[in-house]
């Protein structure tokens, strides 16, 4: 039924290895045929799925696209195709000349010479319908199939660079990659309620021997980070982090990526709040340059209103208020929440979000917390512990 | 004692956040420092740890590592300053001139100007001495402390450099990088014994309930990239993989990280040991470039002649061998293996140590295997199933 299928691991092995079959054309990517300015002629051989198919007159107008892009490439075909197998979901390789588009939708189009279906796709058994908006409570039933709707495909493409991002910030200012354990004995700071781990029931033998203490999956890679910055100063860790905690929330994973850093010999917190600023911006920078069709996609039809908000937030900087300050707004405000803001008590989400609503919708650090709401092994201000309100 | 430890985390409060303090010298890495071409008493802070210290006549000469490479800076400072407090392993702030050095040994050195200890370190109570080289094994016992010593201190550098560059090899190539689950209910190509997970005995209430089935960690994210492939056509995974092997052995990991990639529309086997082949290059280029003094001292006392191994593997072409030639090359050796090579049996660790030695030490692809030797799932040649010898 499925295209792809066939050709996942299609391996066929050519009798002779130094002599590759000559190719007609380049192979191209997508995205890659979708940038080229001015097009002529070139010859290029495009792979990808069938995203939609128009008959007018003569011609047979089909976009393919390959999961480079969130565009697709526009293929001219004329009568003499077989349109018949050319259906939605399949999956074909396009040979043919790359021209400069009549219409003003794309700069180039590809002028078929050869068409071959690699895959056919069964429109009635296939549960992706041509030109329907699907949401995203049905595609859930397609873990195999979602990805090729463009919700998920730019969600993706968008976690990617976002990933490649995070990488690269670190790598140019100077960190070291920790690869931090998954499997481990501490519980860092409790962070969360935690997985246990033992051998599969399938194997035989007293399963205590394995390891000699309990082994749980990582809540935080805090604590061996903190040691891996005595010796390299600045390490950084982008791997699993996993939770037992069975609520059904946006807020609450079994499992997800977490981003962490120690810096050693620093002076101030402002000089980390400066990290985590900067962090967040390139990677917003690369993820707005990288992806901009995936983020208007997102901005019109997932989070209404987010590429606005983005690029709000790398025009300002983040605001820095004291937790002290961060309870006097709350207490002006004209909002009821539900729980009562209080000094001396941490706070919630609602009051998190009037923050940053009150701060014109900048990322706000709030400083200097009561040390009562602080974990012990926190820095205390050198003024002393601040553990009752003062004016 | 460390102190490294009491700068952790150490974030001092200034009452003013617009207004940071003034610095009298700009803070440099020691990698930056050593890379300065003609000094010329440009004002820097360097932080670190102290690596030796020797006095002479009227001088003091220090050496200080803050692990951004294998290298430290050498501190000269006069008789003023007093030497009892600098010791091996304390953790230092010094400010300077960073000049011109006398010596061949380095360009640069940094002529101190103020030193403050940070974090003293008392001789005796420091289980890494001076001038000794401590055994792997007794290392072992301090994995706090272990990363302070070069050999540590490279590997994971040289780890970090190879890691970034598997992730700019396949970003540069059109790849998606995709986080498959850790946690998961299939075993994948039954690829090896798996860990089951389940909520810490911690929590109250029947466990049964967390998953709907029974949970384990992943030992390949294949399933998942294959899926991931027919939506974006070449993706790529780099995460944590687990086994519940109880063995002691070089080649059992009970969590390592694992490199996978699928790609569609493969049109021969060797589009994808090009691939390989690129990857391997691209990264060990990679280190080479970034590390050379790691990539040393790993040659001289880790790995005897790595470095050379390396470079004849760049400069040439991967090898590739069908299966039915290599049980030839091995039938014809001199040398003699606990398993007896025989066509219709895997090949051994021996047998693939010893091709490759054959081969002059170039990694060897061995492909056309008899398809009982193979996953159900493996694509056939086209000239079908190859379960007898042929000549």
């Amino acid at each position: 039924m499925l295209g792809a299928r066939r050709l996942l691991g299609a391996l066929r092995l050519c009798s002779s290895v130094s002599c590759p079959r000559p190719r007609a054309s380049a192979k191209m990517r997508v995205r890659d045929a979708l940038r080229v300015q001015d097009a002529r002629g070139e010859c290029v051989t495009v792979q990808g799925w069938i995203r939609s198919v128009r008959s007018q007159k003569e011609v047979l107008f089909l976009h393919v696209n390959d999961g480079s892009s969130l565009e697709s490439l526009q293929i001219v075909a004329d009568s003499s195709f077989d349109s018949r197998e050319l259906t939605f979901g399949s999956s074909v390789q396009v040979q043919g000349q790359l021209v400069k588009s009549q219409s003003k939708r794309q700069n180039v189009e590809l002028k078929a010479e050869k068409i071959e279906v690699i895959g056919d796709c069964e429109a009635k058994a296939f549960p992706i319908k041509y030109k329907e908006r699907h949401p995203l409570e049905y595609l859930r039933q397609y873990p195999h199939l979602r990805c090729r709707t463009n919700a998920l495909g730019s969600i993706l493409r968008v976690r990617s660079e976002a990933t490649a991002a995070i990488h690269s910030y670190f790598k140019d200012n100077g960190f070291v990659h920790i690869h931090t354990p998954v499997l481990t004995s501490n519980d860092c700071e409790g962070a969360g309620e935690l997985f246990q781990v033992e051998p599969s029931s399938k194997i035989k033998g007293p399963k205590e021997s394995f390891f000699d203490v309990p082994a749980f999956l990582t809540v935080s890679g805090q604590l061996h980070l903190e040691v891996m910055s005595g010796a390299f100063t600045q390490v950084f860790t982008f791997g699993p982090t996993f939770r037992a905690e069975n609520s059904q929330s946006r807020r609450h994973l079994a499992e997800f990526y977490m981003v962490e850093a120690e810096i050693s010999f620093v002076e101030s917190l402002q000089d980390l709040m400066q990290v985590m600023e900067e962090l967040f911006k390139a990677t917003t920078e690369m993820v707005l340059s990288h992806c901009p069709e995936d983020v208007e996609l997102c901005h019109q039809f997932i989070a209404a209103g987010q590429k606005g908000r983005l690029e709000h937030m790398l025009k300002n900087n983040f605001l820095i208020i004291s937790y002290t300050e961060a309870i006097e707004i709350l207490k002006q405000a004209s909002q009821n929440f539900a729980f009562t803001p209080k000094w001396g008590v941490d706070l919630q989400t609602e009051h998190e979000k009037y923050l940053v609503r009150h701060c014109g919708n900048i990322p706000v650090f709030v400083i200097n917390y009561p040390s009562e709401l602080k974990p012990f092994y926190m820095r205390e201000n050198e003024d002393g512990p601040q553990n009752t309100e003062v004016a």
